[in-house]
């Protein structure tokens, strides 16, 4: 269900992570190190993004037009849910 | 299609902001200030998240069991965008 | 200790926030209430910005030189606090 | 300058992130991968605002008390800046 394009983005944003990590051992000035987390962070979300897409096209469209109200109900709670979790991070 | 809920909500942020406002004019201490602008957008993201679930439960369902493959993948990627929005505020 | 900018900031989305009431009050499209929040929210995070910079060139420096350690931890704590806050908002 | 537990954290973060990197290469559920990213979000946002709060009482305190006035602008400038910026990721 993933595309090749989302477990490259997260491979890089690891090393992006392991670069901060070899800056904090090297003692880098603090409001570095924050923008470089402030970068990940923002590629993280644009990853979080990405997988949304790709699972409002697939899953959700099977489940929205399924039998089930119960998985469709299920499938819409977990996409409001991911929404508010998404504000306060 | 909105909830009285929804209407409600906004009508006590309109109020809260309006309180803010006197507090700036009355020259309170900063950090005061911040802090209800932060209470202030929390209780915004809270409201958006209420929204789309009301969208998630009408415009959507009836979009992705409609014959329109447009209209769904216009109403599919409407979501995908608020999302990666919703990161960034 | 507040600028004129923040205030008229501060009005400016308080009328947003109007319109976006009656938008709701006349049913607009939910993508469109959603959109119009997160601009309001993007545009109240600017302000909390602007007011941390008023603070931090005026009551900071004065706490940070002042004799009372107390009073220069106290302010330097808050900044802290809002700063942690502002990443879940 | 960093506190071992700022290292500690970010080493904690990147083994959460393989973590999350497996899961996708297992294909598991979308909305698993994506609570999984919003909660190295939250603990990224945390361990930066760890590192601001060893920032303001060393660097900044320095710089605010010291007889450059160059200096301490920049530094103050620099908080205002993340400040900013925290509240887009």
């Amino acid at each position: 269900m993933h595309s090749e394009k989302v477990l490259n983005r997260l491979k890089t944003i690891e090393g992006h992570l392991r670069g901060v990590i070899r800056m904090v051992e090297e003692d880098a000035y603090c409001i570095d190190v924050i923008r470089q987390l402030q970068a990940i962070e923002a590629a993280i979300s644009k990853t979080s993004a990405l997988i949304l897409e790709d699972h409002l096209n697939s899953c959700v469209i099977t489940a929205v037009r399924g039998d089930s109200e119960q998985e469709r109900e299920r499938v819409l709670k977990e996409i409001a849910e991911v929404f508010e979790m998404s504000t306060k991070v």
